[in-house]
């Protein structure tokens, strides 16, 4: 048992990423694009600021890595292959006649499958950017933590600069530090392979890989099945803000009740009514005092 | 004669920027700098902050491009001679009395030629731009093109940077990818050049440095004289459209002869209203399904 | 008496920052970042970002500093020590119960102590700016001077791009060259130390340390005692601004005498008034002409 264990890690340890998985990545990304307001109009107009918007979302982590490690912001440019095919996918989501990969893409089997693909790539982005950092610059434990993180969820920072580009920035929407459920597992990830990599995790790289990877593809495909916005990461972030930031029994207990409700109701929550609570308790001490 | 044209292009590479055509490139980007909405008024409130603001204008392309090969954006500083140049050049076009400096300017001849020299320090930015990152970083013809193409043109970005620490900056103004002709003949000589230094393109480098200086001068110049914004590039715009994005026949061939005729009466013309025409086209049709 | 002054200014020089100097800087970081509007509701809704913020505040220098000479914006963070210190402070000033350590911060004695060892560690940003360049990079000494203010004074950038991140941006707020006294004497330091260290200024550098040390740190606290904006750098601008930028002889003399008087009666004063002056009679003159 073990051993198949340990050869199934292994042996998914060493999928390559080109091309299928990549193409998924390149795909959803473009997808994504597409779906923005605008987006259209703008490949009709200015095909040469589309193509720039998509690769911004293509390889948005690689760039912003590359920033925060003083490399060039170019260096994705390199790799000829994978901008060729990012480009060729580009080009057939958004001219192709009779918009057929589009209207393929509106398939629920084929959005679950290039997203599960995508979470997968995910996995492999954030072990890239912890690996080329020690390698190449550091064995810091907060510097590799960044730069994983960086290299797996940068694309919203990246959105943020292609949206000034395009003269569409608005600073109030953009709020990276308003975490997203991706963001947020994200940063979860790049913490435990950093905590692998320094020998801090008594576990197995390509156990953790294919544990996390798994983790992260059945979430993903389940929000996207029952539409739910629940994040599993809700009821430890409430009990690491009761422990960490002070927030008093009840409040806490509350939310963390009715995140449970709600998981088995589908219905979607997030962490902030208990914090408009607590504030307005604090306000209310204050006056009375 | 093919050896009169050998030695003329040879010799004409050989130029050098110092001073002079420096001296017009820094006269040009300061005056342009100067014609900017409250740009007087900030030189007389803080000195300093107009200083920044023209050596961001007259160095522009070139700290663009050290950002993107990860070099430190202060390596222009390096150059003394030629930043106490440009700052020469800032101050006697702001501080000199009764703006004699503005005034000679605003005679033609003098805009003609210093526009004319501008040009030709462009062929060179975008040759240094390539030779330098072949030489240091990687030979990836998507890098020498980008490279290329920000040595030469990085001043429009670089313009919204320094009207973003102005405080004047707003982000539907700035749309670095609405290229403008410059930015456009500029992506094109980059493209040429880098062809040629891979070898692709069969023609000397002189030869096509002297080519492409001469073609972007008169045009340059044409464009100053009739006073008409007519693009050269349209056509050959309105023709890759059409094979590359699938404009249709009609619209396409409406535009290129109204482009041409346009070009010998010398009215202004652009590419927008037949991208207008097309996604008009595409609603209705989609209203009649 | 010669003997006493070089021991006494060697031992200064020989000071270490770390822990007690560098644990003021980063205190009046915080307690400047708390004070903003909404820092403590951040705190509450989103921790993450309020330590995002919170490390901008207190490595801002070093961040820009390290992005001007091309090296990795994160570098701060291999400093685990100084981070983990940084993060102390920022908790305890944030989540400390009955928000004890704000209310010590609000004894005048507890801020003019914390404000004067913060401009002790301005110093030696300064000087460690200009060693690291010089030792790594180059000699040129605009790059020194530049490299040395950014270090020194960079926080004001880097706190527009914490803003941008928490979507609290306003373009016209963000003034960076609009310099405020802190930003001017850091420049004036940096000028002196790298002339210093091309040697062109015949001083030792521990006494030009103690020395400039001392003028900022007594500057600050009477400034704070006082309530007085008046820069005592205003003098000197208006004279230089009279010779370098051409402002006419009464205009210089009324607002040098002005800004005198009102040192005298420690009422604030700036030097835009007359600025206005020379507008309005700028105007004045080009309509009778």
């Amino acid at each position: 048992m073990e051993r198949m264990w340990g050869e199934l890690t292994v042996a998914f340890s060493r999928l390559s990423m080109f091309p299928f998985f990549d193409i998924a990545h390149y795909l959803v990304s473009v997808m994504t694009l597409r779906q923005q307001q605008g987006a259209i109009s703008v490949a009709w107009q200015n095909p040469l600021a589309s193509w720039f918007s998509a690769m911004l979302h293509c390889f948005g982590g690689g760039i912003l890595s590359s920033f925060l490690l003083g490399e060039a912001p170019t260096k994705f440019l390199e790799n000829n292959t994978n901008v060729l095919l990012a480009s060729s996918i580009w080009y057939i989501v958004f001219y192709c006649p009779y918009d057929i990969v589009s209207e393929c893409y509106c398939f629920l089997p084929v959005q679950l499958l290039a997203a599960g693909m995508k979470e997968v790539t995910r996995t492999w982005k954030i072990m890239g950017g912890i690996i080329h950092t020690s390698k190449n610059y550091t064995d810091s434990w907060m510097v590799l933590i960044v730069l994983g993180w960086a290299r797996g969820a940068g694309g919203n920072v990246i959105t943020g600069l292609e949206q000034l580009l395009k003269g569409a920035w608005k600073p109030e929407t953009i709020k990276f530090l308003e975490m997203s459920y991706t963001v947020k597992i994200t940063l979860v990830g790049s913490v435990l392979f950093t905590l692998q990599h320094i020998e801090k995790l008594p576990i197995e790289k390509h156990s953790l890989m294919f544990c996390y990877t798994f983790f992260i593809v059945v979430t993903k495909i389940t929000m996207m099945l029952t539409k739910c916005h629940y994040s599993p990461l809700t009821p430890f972030e409430i009990i690491l803000g009761r422990m960490l930031f002070g927030l008093r029994q009840p409040e806490a207990s509350a939310l963390l009740r009715s995140t449970l409700k709600s998981s088995f109701n589908g219905t979607s929550t997030n962490s902030k009514p208990y914090i408009d609570n607590v504030e307005n308790k604090k306000k209310q001490n204050k006056k009375t005092e």
